[in-house]
């Protein structure tokens, strides 16, 4: 069964180790690419959850919970089951043995289908993570539908890969006096044992999904509990997965949707006995507590950072302020690798159109960002809306912590009146305020730093990265010299760097199968999506030998 | 420089996922094999160490400390430097850069090459096993010697697998309207940080080694920090490792001796925020200790067990017993993998001899025992003596625990008549006696436990096992039921079993390149030697990328 997913799944493998560009899932939002009509059909599947009850063969106690509200506007009133915490786990639990007995080639390629199953709905998918995350529908269909998938895939390539390392078996000779020992050993692959994945607000399908394939594929079954406002997407994921599984021969129960109502359920869940993994995307504050009190889990985080932006010099102006003014405003600065700290030398900076002195510079950035979103109807098509009130506030708050350099501005959506829409802030701070710029500022909020010099910039981005985290780092500079500096100071702070984009390639976007998505080596993540550490600790192999 | 050492490590990274037999160095302490007065040089150098200073090239402030006493009688008397937490970490430190851009290649050549000046002087590190750990010659030269390198080897094996499982470089293209995107990408393999291994005194170099050589070859410099008994061997393979890192052109701080004298210098050292790898083999309570309080640090432990034998039935009555009786004597079962709980039916077993009371069985293995050790000249080849006060005193309080099926002997050993020497003692103990049985009783000391039946002994296993850990199990049964049922029960346990040894393959002993040893899946160990789980988290991968 689902054996002509081999070929994905091989070509997965061969693409994790080259990190070369590959993608299973094409990301153009065509219905010429998805088929004629996929797009209404998505639309219509997705209005038909609307003020009812989630569809759902989970047992449940028929009572219901959930409050989602769209940043565009719209009421969601979708209703899920509440849910029972010892039942989740004890359903996970019966679960589990057939699913471990099945093997990793059929775990792998069962996760496959799964995957095969989202992508054929990622326009349903696309309007769920559209209206949850406040992401417009483009970017809503390719990091919430085709990237999400494909980061889903190398994930059960890496656990596959893993759990493949060893040998299912071995026959053993040693030489002895006489007859040489001889045994046979079996090698199996057992599961650490319930894996809960904690979802996040603003991506709520791209970082849930590595942790929920991850774990799946090396055997273990999945309770998945979605952020309070982007439970949708998680919900049709899941019911996708509980099909796949279903006709597969297994248990649905091996992944299970859990409702949180801000009642506590992530703790409880993540602390309970039986549960031995945890995923989660989110706040330092909840990640920290997690690790250090999630003990009996094995704990992946990927927490806030200080994403930093180093300019020394540049050879296209124009490139670079446009390049920045993206990443500033994509989705409105609510990415997790959405650049916040910018450190230009106080004495300016040299580029292809003369000096710039710092304060040009700076101004570039502004005129650049307010071109880009200039006109309504395409800003908005960029930015987004801000997902939920605590953005709002943070960009409101904005101008107390210094000089503002660019004002937010409050769009009116065509076509979503309702929606929270606010352009990028940026404020300039003092290298001596390291209070304000050594804190995540999540939201379309960044700083502009004068500090002494490049050296000193790259000093401050390898002290404030290695002591706070960051999930990416940019460097701007004509000189080898100083972008073999900057190589060093990233490589030592742990954070990957990205040198001199100009042009289509953004640092708050990595591709999966060659970029990594954090790296491990600094405290904004425990490990990378995806490398071998980020799978390992899923699964040991137990051994059996006995005499040939 | 090393080349001529790839050979030896292109083997050992097909062994290790073969999992057939193979190993690098010959196990056979034979002149024969290790070159002429091989034996007698390797004493001699071992005498050349009582009684001074210990030679290093270690800074230090000429205060010396160390109080070696061997098992078998003799004052080492040799003294180590006086560490100073505050310098050892800052050399490492400082060692830290060089041997991280040396990349993956060099440094598992480097790595093997240690191995190979280890081996060449395995009669020296032989003797300083035997007076520490209190093995008998012939295994402290076998487990001390080259089971403890092919240990490191496949730890080294796996270590370079894993970090160049990722390509270094890679060309990204992606289709665009106009040019494809082009980026160049850098994967730079960067250590975790300063490691710790805390060693044990009754296997000091082949449960060091693994954590020792997996941290190095990941990148990392590493503090070796010897129990307070058992320091030679290590304080030799430091020195020897020293000597070869600084002949490559590396920082010999690479590697460093850290001596204890009882003063909480692993405590120090552990909680340290710059030690970020702690690998530890000694008592669950200091493991537990560790995991709950090196947060700082990746961890992990191999910790205490209740290894257990079930006893079925068996086609070779004769070859249980010698077998069983060999596992209980060997190092008068100082091993974490002896032997400790063996259920037995209480209504006997069938045999190829016929129907056996429990009590013929109990008496059976006793019987074995004695006549295995019956002899005293040979008997101490094979227990050596007990490596400390600790162990004596437990094998003196075993008595009381239940019913003495075989009586504890001393005997005198006929080279070293200040010996500690004792048989094993075996005692029954009632299945009601949970709170004897679920400890573990480190050294010669094991019980026969009279269970309602085979099902009721799986159960027993499982049950124990999973809730106190064990690094071994084993079954002896007629049935495929039954090994089948005792397969799933060991599965789910997450311990590794044996079936039916009767001939010359034990419990106790695990192949490197073929035997998991310890599973990471119960309470015993946090990881197998070797799996990827035990290699990841020891480094993170950090990348760069620019445009084309």
């Amino acid at each position: 069964m689902f054996e002509t997913n081999r070929e994905t799944l091989d070509r997965a493998l061969s693409a994790i180790a080259d990190r070369g560009y590959w993608s299973a899932y094409p990301e153009s939002p065509s219905p010429r690419v998805y088929g004629e009509g996929s797009a209404e059909r998505g639309k219509e599947a997705f209005e038909s959850y609307l003020g009812k009850a989630f569809p759902t063969d989970q047992a449940s106690s028929g009572d219901l919970v959930g409050a989602e509200r769209s940043p565009f506007g719209i009421e969601l009133g979708v209703a899920y089951p509440r849910p029972d915490t010892g039942a989740l786990i004890a359903a996970a639990k019966a679960a589990l043995p057939a699913w471990r007995d099945a093997g990793p080639d059929t775990r792998a390629l069962v996760s496959v289908e799964i995957l095969r199953r989202i992508n054929e709905r990622s326009f349903e998918i696309a309007n769920a993570v559209q209206h949850t995350s406040g992401q417009a529908f483009v970017m809503a269909f390719q990091a919430g539908g085709p990237h999400a998938q494909d980061r889903a895939l190398e994930a059960i390539a890496y656990g596959y890969a893993a759990m493949t390392s060893t040998s299912p078996s071995a026959r053993w000779e040693k030489p002895a006096k006489g007859d040489p020992l001889v045994m046979e050993k079996k090698f199996t692959v057992v599961p650490r044992g319930v894996a809960l994945v904690i979802g996040c607000n603003t991506f709520p399908t791209w970082n849930s999904y590595p942790g929920l394939f991850a774990s799946l594929v090396t055997g273990n079954p999945v309770i998945v509990k979605p952020h309070p406002r982007a439970i949708l997407p998680l919900a049709i994921s899941v019911a996708i997965a509980r099909e796949v599984l279903a006709e597969a021969g297994f248990d649905p129960a091996l992944v299970q949707l859990a409702v949180e109502e801000g009642t506590g359920l992530a703790t409880e869940l993540a602390t309970h006995p039986d549960v031995r993994i945890v995923d989660f995307t989110g706040s330092t504050t909840y990640g920290d507590w997690l690790e250090a009190n999630a003990r009996q889990a094995l704990v992946h985080t990927e927490k806030a950072g200080l994403n930093t932006v180093v300019i020394d010099s540049t050879g296209s102006y124009k490139g670079m302020l446009g390049n920045l003014a993206f990443s500033l405003s994509l989705y409105s600065g609510q990415m997790c690798t959405a650049p916040q700290n910018i450190l230009i030398p106080a004495g300016g900076i040299d580029t292809d159109e003369g000096h710039k002195s710092f304060d040009e510079v700076a101004a570039g950035i502004a005129g650049a960002v307010s071109r880009l979103l200039g006109d309504d109807a395409r800003a908005v098509e960029l930015t987004g809306a801000l997902a939920n009130p605590d953005v709002l506030a943070r960009v409101e708050g904005a101008p107390a912590l210094g000089e503002v350099v660019l004002e937010s501005r409050s769009v009116k959506h065509p076509a979503f009146p309702e929606a929270t829409v606010r352009t990028p802030v940026i404020v300039k701070v003092d290298p001596s305020r390291a209070d304000v710029y050594t804190s995540e500022h999540f939201g379309p909020i960044s700083f502009v730093i004068p500090v002494e010099s490049t050296e000193a910039a790259l000093g401050l981005l390898h002290d404030t990265v290695a002591a706070n985290g960051a999930l990416t780092a940019s460097v701007y500079s004509t000189s080898d010299e100083v972008l073999d500096a900057a190589e060093k100071a990233a490589m030592e702070a742990g954070v990957n760097l990205s040198c001199n984009l100009t042009g289509g390639v953004f640092v708050n976007q990595s591709a999966a199968f060659s970029d990594f998505h954090g790296s491990g080596a600094n405290p904004a993540a425990t490990a990378s999506l995806t490398d071998p550490g980020y799978v390992a600790g899923r699964f040991h192999v137990v051994q059996s030998r006995r005499h040939a």
